[in-house]
């Protein structure tokens, strides 16, 4: 029998940024947008209030993923009471800026896998078997994972960010390969510039956000909404074409594997030699 | 001056698949595609009449990349008695089947590198100075390139073809490095899977390729429709927020980089560990 | 003042393996072995004993690597009883098999992450200290770390080893930039083959080790003990030349990122066209 | 019957730097090195001089490696006259400097193909049917390629470079595909930092060469002696235990994937975050 209710958009960590406007974006186009987050009650009751005005259907909860249970039983109370979970964005992250080793406490790293990777593995273990259960009867499901360059290169300062997300994309690796041909579309998602997300690095940068982004220049950080729609259209791609890893930045952003933001490029046609670039 | 005419979506490699469908999903978005493709010009006149029976724009020429001068002379043309081109897509292949390296000559490989490497550079050449004057007055030019899982590993038997593909991913780094900041969106797109391309694989393919689909099972072959919109969706991204790489593939087939196609999942959770995964 | 004890080449993981051969290298450079593993007194007395059969100085420890506090002893009491940590080798995996997820619980997950990348941040919180101090002076410190090819690639069924690799590998990457400055050479070794390691894989194949390897014809399979000198060319590569990450695999093994093992590479030369690589 | 000669170390690009240092190391090991190189033939016989006067085997050739038919004439008259290629390094490279598209012409583009992949193509293709059948009988052959950053990501106006690294690159594995299970043994080393290197580096920083060098601090550039050992190194690794991909950089460089060369760690532990590592 198939479920009348209409299909769910779970967003774990729905803030005002990524989280936020993709629930906009996803209620926009017929779902209903669970946003979980972990404090914040006026702030979570202000975007499903966004959502509504905007003609969408939306509901908000408290949620501390890095409780035992705590996924799972959104996970099982959203089926029950909702409806069925089609797309899930996993949105949680683990930066801490940048710390020395020294700096960097045991249980500091610890609740960075604990958030970073381990809630993706239990968000999957969770969700999944409904996902596949439906994907029979030609609903595939998605599970959007937002993931940071700390996921392909490991940075100065960066111990616990990068040992996460470094485990979440080969975690996602290993889901996509059990779970794609069963039905579920895992879609690892390397945002490699800074987002305009006032909860997360407005909160971060404090009153220097406004200044950083200006200096940033125009169309200079990721705008979420835009981020949204790319989420939209992985979400929606027919299953004979997916994709599972996808990077995004800003045009003017140096992509993370570049080391010349600004290149002393010869008009002359006479360079200076890269020194990294070998005898 | 604004250019008063229709944007042009330039198609290098147009036949009766990927190429093919891109013209035509963009000419239903609004561009005149010109399509353009070695030889056959009963199929190049089919597909230009497909594209106007759906009520959009295209016209198509035969073009020999590998010559001298004449993707340039194309380009040229195109900008002069058509429209700007706002969005080309890169679409030749250099795929000559597996052979070893004695079967392998000389001058295939160089022609593997002429079309897969070689005509990119020389299309970014011809092209990126006028997407550039464009973009400072806001509209920003894209550079589509489809490649191949041979641009991110080697396989045996693909001497040629990975040499040239490696050589095109490096190059469409460089080329992003420098003109993204100008307003030059260049995305290389990893087709990981088999296309629906009579023209190509079913060529190659012969009287064997509607049962080598049949064998991939339902969506186990990419529908270069559902790529085309994959090519419009990044080809539309604000420029706050561009992809540089994508793959894609069927939900069945197994990513390049895992190994085991069919995998002894032990369902009593006893498994056999991979003899890959070290000591 | 300078230590004038032997330097201490610390291996965190020492069976009959890897670890065992790598400890019987360096003591015949002149290194003290220290060995420290989780079970099997007798196994460890009888590795001591070999190293110093052979001329070498060697010592042995039980260790629960997983347990608070124990590698952070470990190192302590190695640092102040027996000599300066020069080498230090982090060989811990955390294979359990292919385990669909199902299959996988949380504990064992979590067991995974504790072994595979929480021991390596808590060696390096506890051993690099006192190495930044040793490289003032001209001593620079070397950490080994034994990885596998799930650091790379998540396969079908390797959740938990492909988590705890993933991060083990960005946690190298955030080592080496934070401390090769400082005089500490962090190499990341994938081991992308089997090992001839009787405590790991061996007992995980049991009786079936040896048909695995004869399957794998003349040496297909890893010898630790050449595998342990590539770990000397490291340690010991001077500071202005170090590799960070290396593979290794024996010759007829197929590397991670291929995937045909047996190419039908068709000698006529008019091969079949991989349907991997695109239109 | 067994080839009685001495063994033959072939160099193509045996400047001072690499290959000179590569010539002489293996020459000291027992082998016969053959510097081939493109000009200076006092420079040439220089590096003769030396090895011969350190007590080693060697002889020179001029060689325009980009002319038709040289290396694998160089190829056919060693192995005749001199004696069996049993390792050979690929140590040409293709750097121009940092060029802009507009100025990087296209038979410089070319070029940088001719002598980054095509070369390494035209070497195999020459070298590997002996060594193959050398490896029947237990003598496996090694081709060491020198390879630089640009094979792995491309940089800003490095469009020439780049493109044929990595094709070089891909190459080197398809070689390695085919190849290594017939007993030759392909290594691709991805020198990642400044070599000293007074006939490629040294000419073309001109006399900025030693203030280059100075500026980068004590074994702040990469000494090519010691990459010689790491070659040397590769070259006699047991065949159950091969490496295709290594890398090397001086110890106080940042690797490639690194952006934040001075982070600025806060030692408060209250660092900025990387405006990079999303949202």
């Amino acid at each position: 029998m198939t479920d009348s209710r209409k299909p769910v958009f779970l967003v774990i960590g729905a803030g005002a940024g990524i989280g936020g406007n993709a629930a906009l974006r996803f209620a926009a186009g017929g779902y209903h947008s669970v946003l979980a987050r972990r404090s914040d009650e006026d702030g979570l009751a202000r975007l499903v209030g966004e959502i509504e005005a905007a003609g969408g259907s939306a509901s908000g909860t408290l949620l501390n993923a890095a409780e035992d249970g705590a996924i799972e039983e959104l996970v099982a109370r959203t089926e029950a009471d909702i409806g069925p979970v089609h797309c899930a964005l996993y949105n949680l992250g683990a930066q801490i800026g940048n710390r020395a080793l020294p700096d960097t406490p045991h249980r500091i790293f610890e609740l960075g896998w604990r958030l970073g990777t381990y809630g993706v593995f239990r968000l999957a273990h969770a969700l999944f078997p409904a996902m596949v259960e439906r994907a029979k009867t030609g609903a595939h499901g998605t599970l959007l994972v937002t993931s940071a360059t700390a996921a392909v290169r490991g940075n100065a300062g960066q111990h616990s960010h990068a040992a996460a997300m470094g485990g979440r994309r080969m975690l996602c690796q290993t889901l996509n390969a059990e779970f794609a041909p069963q039905g579920v579309h895992v879609a690892h998602v390397v945002v490699d510039g800074a987002v305009d997300a006032p909860d997360t690095l407005g909160k971060l940068l404090g009153d220097k956000f406004e200044g950083f982004k200006a200096g940033k220049g125009r169309d200079g950080v990721i705008d979420p909404a835009a981020l949204a729609e790319t989420y939209w259209h992985l979400a929606h791609q027919p299953r004979n074409c997916w994709s599972h890893e996808v990077d995004v930045r800003p045009w003017t952003d140096v992509p993370w594997w570049n080391d010349n933001p600004d290149p002393q490029i010869d008009s002359r046609g006479k360079g200076f030699a890269g020194p990294r670039d070998g005898d």
